[in-house]
């Protein structure tokens, strides 16, 4: 068995990605859902830091690497497709969105008098980025 | 304002996608990870049930049609990039993957003698389904 099969056996879509999912592991809180390519989970192992891809820059962060707001991760798991990875992380300064909320899911759907809205539901609990490391 | 604002503020991909993620609102547990289209959304909001989009079957699909293993959704929110939506959850029988798991997160990566591996920790607790209605 190669050391690396494990990587492999990740179905990684056409861009060579997978969506992954930050879960806070003390609250069970969805904190942010961003994506990763191989080099990104490999680094997230190695390293115990969460490492994204990002889609827009086109490069690798390290959640955190500008925020100060890092993702020590827990424990990586897989779905039955394969196509998807969830994270179960400490959430340092307990802020994982670029907005300075304590997750990116900030806004819940609710009902209006002219029709449903987004509504925000959480208070931005830190300093915020000018970048969207989120 | 229009009625529909609601569903044109979400950031659907260049598929009219985003990804979905299912989160049982009483253990917190992530559950699946779908797609979702325009209809979709709108029909889980209408009905209250989790509609999906199957990109392998290019169809709508209510969870649970096949399995009975429906979601009966308490609240939808929305990321900080609008292009990802998170749902709060009941899930019918306790199942949500296809297999008949809980989740479909049923792997985790663990270390191993030759290297890590994807490890199933979960087990079996219903009927399996022919179809991947995860």
């Amino acid at each position: 068995m190669n050391a690396n099969d494990w990587i492999e056996q990740v179905a990684w879509n056409a861009d060579g990605l997978v969506p992954a999912v930050a879960q806070d592991a003390a609250s069970g809180e969805v904190l942010m859902v961003a994506w990763m390519n191989r080099d990104s989970l490999e680094r997230t192992v190695e390293s115990g830091e969460a490492h994204y891809w990002s889609r827009s820059r086109r490069s690798l962060w390290r959640k955190g690497e500008t925020s100060g707001h890092a993702q020590r991760v827990l424990e990586i798991r897989l779905d039955c497709d394969a196509d998807t990875v969830l994270l179960r992380v400490e959430s340092v300064a307990g802020i994982a969105c670029h907005t300075g909320r304590r997750r990116c899911f900030f806004r819940a759907l609710e009902p209006g008098a002219h029709g449903r809205r987004w509504v925000e539901t959480d208070p931005v609990v830190g300093a915020e980025q000018a970048n969207s490391d989120g």
